[in-house]
């Protein structure tokens, strides 16, 4: 017996709201910002076989798409409040709708951040989430505000991401051990929302790493006007990518994607402070570089040689 | 020579935003409801094959898509304030894009809706919207307000949608100007927004009719806890649907889907308030029944008959 859209949504995503004044089940979801803070409002769309594997759990798959989302309002240094989700599914498959209901929704409540609204249609399997948040007027963390001089740091470890992926197109092989940590990295990114509030006030520009560090670093160069000097020796990556070749360490930190870390600039006077707020998100921090008044961006490894650039960036639309 | 991903949206979907602090190329948009009110939220996922054609004009589909969310936001009484757009394509289709983004561009524009962001991605085409549009504080239409003894109406005119529907699906023939004209019902629906506007504080609920009369109708009793009269011979339709047999009159009319029209309860004293706000919004409006305290959704002929309901509303899980 199949569910009909009605009875899926009522099962699998209807829940008591208690910020929004209404929730799922009328044409619109209604809601307020409190007063003098603006909205912050971030769209992703997952599609099989380019944002996940067939083979991801449900319930990884349910956490990684809000996670995706919710690394928006972080890079941005807003607080989670509410999201829509509309989902296109082959066929009604209620083990994949519970797992991915069960993930999603963990995710959301460990963020306050709750299911507002959607839609449910039958096809190609995507998933779309639009996430709200808040933020005090003029606070939002913005990709324009990097100056020279400052000081250019990432949260967490990068590459893990796209070295699980690697293992799973077959490029490359890890033990058991080591391959459930960066599949983990992969599957349930964990979107940085304490550190990017803890943020606010502190960093000049800040967006997070999904396309890749250069390609991501670059949206935020171009925007501000200015260009950065990258130290690729100390990027912060695992042990199980440190153990790699060289060209795989460079290749998964430099332009791995996936990674839902932050970048961010900040003023050289404000390193303690960055370093306090780490510690506070319970997050490492690492000083990555710094920018530069002079455009574009350069490499340099550990002993101060250029290197170049042959990574290239994440895009949806090129092989 | 392909577009990236970046290139295409700043070449088809970047426009200077005006309402918004910070519009498409940012992690987030950010902007803010007015004091007093309240945001009104509504998300929709449309699938080539199900939601439309693969023939359909890129044109008309960028209007619809846009159309069918700006209709959630009318059946609320919300004012439209912004979209984003996310949407997986195949291939970079320039031609595609160009139609498309003009359709959706032009129907934003004559709504005041801006475009503050989105995401595009590679995958089978995938058009999903996110809307915004603000309220005052608890004067949002609702599914969940229709009491005993008020009308019932209709806006505009009902069934021509499907009724192009079935004849692209062979199941009926028209000659070319009567074709045309359904063909538009269904491809290019005018979101009620004035209309709704003018409810505010006149209808006690509201719903726009996506899934079919008797669908949609079923959610407002069910929330209000109401039964309805409906008088089948007295839904409006076109003169092309009137030259049809009674079956298939009743059936698109009843059960059609894709209206977009607004279906709505007001008490009887409030009845030329209604017929006023239908000729300020240049619209139609009819009566079609009632509501009654008794349960349930009783049909009857214009003698006054029963009707038996054998129409069903549409479910996307459902063939």
């Amino acid at each position: 017996m199949s569910l009909g859209e009605f009875d899926l949504i009522a099962k699998f995503f209807t829940r008591r709201v208690t910020r929004a004044a209404l929730g799922v089940g009328d044409d619109c979801a209604l809601f307020a910002t409190s007063p003098g803070m603006q909205l912050a409002v971030s769209s992703d769309m997952l599609v099989e076989g380019r944002h996940f594997l067939p083979t991801v759990q449900p319930a990884r798959l349910g956490h990684k798409a809000l996670a995706v989302n919710l690394s928006d309002l972080a890079a941005c240094g807003a607080k989670p409040m509410a999201f829509t989700l509309a989902l296109a599914l082959p066929r009604v498959d209620e083990v994949f709708l519970d797992g991915f209901a069960r993930g999603l929704l963990a995710l959301a409540d460990a963020h306050g951040c709750e299911l507002v609204g959607g839609d449910t249609t039958q096809g190609p399997l995507n998933i779309c989430i639009t996430v709200f948040g808040e933020v005090p007027t003029g606070q939002a963390l913005l990709r324009s505000g990097a100056q020279a001089g400052d000081d250019l740091y990432v949260s967490g470890r990068l590459g893990d991401a796209r070295l699980a992926l690697e293992v799973f197109r077959g490029a490359l092989a890890l033990d058991g051990a080591a391959f459930e940590a960066v599949r983990s990295a992969m599957e349930q990114p964990q979107p940085r929302i304490a550190f990017g509030l803890a943020l606010r006030g502190l960093a000049t520009s800040a967006i997070d790493v999904s396309d890749g560090l250069l390609g991501d670093l670059g949206h935020v160069l171009r925007r501000s006007g200015v260009g950065a000097e990258v130290q690729v020796d100390a990027l912060p990556r695992s042990e199980v990518l440190r153990a790699l070749p060289q060209h795989w360490q460079r290749q998964c930190t430099l332009a791995g994607g996936d990674d839902y870390e932050l970048v961010f600039t900040a003023p050289p006077q404000h390193a303690a402070r960055v370093a306090a707020a780490g510690l506070t998100a319970q997050l490492r921090v690492t000083r990555i570089g710094c920018i530069s008044a002079a455009p574009g961006l350069r490499l340099i490894d550990a002993d101060g040689r250029a290197v170049v650039d042959s990574f290239g960036s994440f895009d949806h639309f090129k092989p």
